[in-house]
């Protein structure tokens, strides 16, 4: 049975997609393997004819599960929760599901994208503003609804995928010097979750493709 | 009932996000109100206190539904597949599922978000090139996939959110001057698609805030 291959993650440890399908496969118990897609070395190893040929959007991360390639990854978050048992990421009430999609929406498609290293590239010397200015915007908009929304964790007190959303992006807010002090919810949230295995084993500090002199 | 009043679309005619979300309304035939934002006049009615209650993010849309607010045109096409009969807007099977949401976050999260309206505006006069640049990226990657996927459809012969996702994106690739012609696949589709009731009806040409002198 195709499911007894371990599913691949071709990722980059401090892709914040990348992150984002370790921690729902952790989540789910899902053992997988992980092929390191450098995204800096030789001038990255995503543009290579051989990345291409699985996922043409030269990003990461690009999963092979179950006989096929599926890159964009709240797609394969979805995937397996709709294949798999164990953990619950989207709540079964349908509201409840709608504010984790959208939480989870403004964070993959209203400021992850923005700050994604192909764009980053593109801007140049001012990258580092850039970055910060959209990320700072992304909060100011995601704080209230966080406020509205969250229990223990985002919506309420599951962990869903508006929570696997919202970690790296915090950390990617913190590379790029946004000050999440302003943000009590989020950063409230984001402490209560680094705290939670799936999230710690994951992280970019301990990946097998972290570098030695930032491991931690 | 809460389902008994009609939700309410706040969007603009040619935000390709809130026609993603007429067109999935008009395919379940679910009626609607519509209440226009403009971008545009008075520096944007999207930033103003009173929009920005019902999108933080002061974007379009938001759309009022069965007392909830969503914003993220993704969140709210899921939310009323799950809570609407009516034509299907994701496969049952759980791959060409993931693909039609690889697909639409290819689209909603990989190209939309980087010609967006705020993004066009903090890079100022080199709008076009930029817009220009990263939807011909996007489309590079999307005809392999579409060629891999696609039926009638983007995948096979239903319509679906991919599909609510495709056209909108061609749209704002002709208004930035991308050759649609290069993407065979992403041509064809986009050509029968819009001879589709639900997609010709909810067209940025005819809506109730097309301004009169592009009005068709």
């Amino acid at each position: 049975m195709a499911n007894q291959t371990k599913p691949i993650i071709h990722g980059y440890f401090r892709s914040s997609c990348s992150w984002r399908v370790r921690i729902a496969f952790a989540l789910k118990g899902i053992e997988f393997d992980q092929v390191p897609v450098n995204l800096i070395k030789d001038g990255g190893q995503q543009f290579t004819e051989q990345y291409k040929g699985l996922n043409p959007m030269q990003q990461v991360p690009a999963v092979q599960i179950d006989g096929i390639t599926l890159s964009q990854s709240l797609a394969v978050i979805q995937y397996i929760e709709k294949t798999r048992t164990g953990h619950r990421l989207l709540p079964a009430d349908p509201k409840k599901r709608a504010q984790v999609r959208m939480i989870s929406d403004l964070i993959a498609s209203g400021i992850q994208p923005v700050q994604n290293l192909y764009v980053l590239q593109k801007i140049g010397a001012e990258k580092v503003q850039w970055a910060h200015h959209f990320i700072q915007r992304g909060f100011e908009a995601l704080e209230p609804i966080l406020k509205e929304t969250a229990g223990k964790y985002c919506v309420e007190d599951e962990i869903s995928m508006a929570d696997i959303c919202l970690v790296p992006q915090v950390y990617n807010a913190e590379r790029f010097k946004v000050d999440v002090d302003q943000f009590p919810t989020i950063k409230r949230l984001n402490q209560t979750l680094l705290k939670v295995d799936a999230f710690k084993e994951t992280h970019p500090s301990c990946q097998l493709d972290t570098p030695a002199e930032i491991c931690t």
